[in-house]
């Protein structure tokens, strides 16, 4: 389903929903009668750009869209924009927090061009005894899964470079815990003694995948004393360094379920709530079933959209209008 | 205790030992009567050399020490110019070994110039239930530790880049692990988000690190799941950047300590023989008393030296004289 056949709630006026991540923007053009008209991305993420920047690069992407007019058109911004380092900073909402929170502690973003009036999402932290964690754009994408009830205890997993587990219930998000999963996968990929074993181009060998996956569960293998083992069996057994990639992948998504499970996190018959746009979604939803859950995948950029609709929804109009 | 004070076992004529690794290369010249006369060493590691250059590194190492002589001088080396990317190929040993197979296994490297008839040691590899692992120049550090006795069980760690534990009774080495901590560890501090919530220069914060070690072996922290909490709390609560260096560093190795005592293979009650030169050894120390071992420490340049002799002692005549 494509978000331009993607009906979101009607409003007074017609709206710009942008998601500014740390490497790529994402902008859509949202009618009053709530349809999506178009989009737009681009690759200039909130992590490239100093906070002068970012009203230049809004304006070359979704500049077409505007017309001058005696109103500014509002926009809703979530993600890494609203981080001390990106356009203006929208402080961070402690968990745990209720979703209408977002929409109340919104920041308007500095606009010398009169046609848009923009506001920044705030991200949300945790500072407890749950442990220190920061979440920034994903707590949008949860918010736009949310049914209208919503009041039932979920599991979310988002992965990448930084994969964020989130609990939520009630309409609330009760606490978050990062993992470090993607960004690790990748220095060891492409930094460590491994990078000579490995091959990571072409489909995902996904049975020694699940053999990573497994070995971990099981404790046949472990986190840091069986990575070098693909190193040892490379030269020893000339292991395909496809085979091998697959299996280190499964060993670090393993590990985090792994770890999940030990905190009593994740247990045998949950459904996890996935959201994700990548290749991770088929790995996650494989190695959840090796721990006995069931992952329910969701498109990201739709998670984007609307949630940003149901912000922009609870905004009041002098925020976004003025 | 310096090496050039060092008696080592007396032999036919004077010889020269050698410790080769990937990042530096270390020689000893020793007397007939078994004293260390003098020693040098060079950053000309066998990792940044190919195979045609090693005789031209030794000999702009060791040249001073030659004299024109009828019979060239025996050389002894171990460590990565055994490697099949080093000088010449010494071909792994399998596990479980006797070390008197590391002097039945050395293998001659070609030299032009007739001063000099080297000789290096092989490594060991083990590729069977307990898993593929290979190990170089190590195995020779070992052996140097071995008492005479030397029957009863021991356990060794090794850390550095890739830190080795190895299991050693009767004059055998029975199993070997490998855990990829050093370099994960500089591969996180130096590259990942964390980097810049680190600062690792000065002092050794020993308290966070035990803290470190203590979380993971509590469970109240988890390897994956941890070290984003680093970055967090840096953001929320400003965390002093060598806290957080000196808690990292206690989160890794107190990963490789519980993944060795949930294989069994660490108990409260060990001695772990631990050999190295570098500060790794006071962390490791205090580290495994948190797991309620005893560390045991011993200087590693020693360790070889010793164990290069022990070959020496072995080697028939012809091999090291022609």
């Amino acid at each position: 389903m494509s978000e331009t056949h993607l009906k979101l709630a009607a409003s007074q006026r017609d709206w710009i929903a942008v998601d500014w991540g740390t490497s790529s923007l994402r902008a859509w053009y949202v009618q009053n009668d709530g349809f999506v008209q178009t989009n737009a991305r681009s690759t200039q993420g909130a992590g490239s750009l100093t906070s002068s920047e970012f009203e230049r690069v809004l304006l070359d992407l979704v500049g077409p869209w505007l017309k001058v007019d005696n109103t500014p058109l509002p926009a809703v911004i979530c993600g890494m924009a609203g981080s001390r380092q990106g356009w203006v900073e929208a402080p961070y909402v402690p968990l745990p927090a209720s979703f209408s929170e977002l929409a109340q502690n919104v920041v308007r973003a500095p606009m010398r061009d009169t046609r848009l009036a923009p506001v920044i999402v705030p991200g949300v932290c945790q500072n407890n005894a749950a442990g220190p964690d920061v979440i920034r754009g994903e707590e949008t994408l949860l918010l736009g899964l949310l049914s209208e009830a919503g009041t039932q205890r979920r599991t979310f997993c988002l992965p990448g470079t930084h994969s964020k587990w989130v609990h939520t219930e009630n309409h609330r998000m009760l606490h978050s815990r990062t993992f470090l999963t993607g960004e690790l996968f990748a220095l060891v990929s492409q930094k460590s003694i491994l990078r000579h074993s490995l091959e990571g181009s072409g489909d995902m060998d996904l049975d020694a995948f699940r053999r990573g996956v497994t070995d971990i569960k099981t404790g046949s293998a472990s986190f840091l004393g069986s990575l070098f083992s693909i190193r040892a069996s490379h030269l020893l057994n000339g292991t395909d360094p496809h085979t091998a990639y697959a299996y280190l992948s499964g060993l670090i998504i393993g590990t985090e379920l792994k770890e999940l499970q030990e905190s009593g996190q994740l247990k045998p018959g949950d459904v996890v709530d996935i959201i994700a746009n990548s290749a991770l979604t088929r790995g996650y939803s494989s190695a959840l079933t090796v721990f006995g859950a069931t992952a329910c995948v969701h498109d990201g950029d739709m998670a984007a959209l609307k949630g940003l609709s149901k912000i922009r929804k609870d905004l009041t109009d002098d925020l976004v209008s003025n």
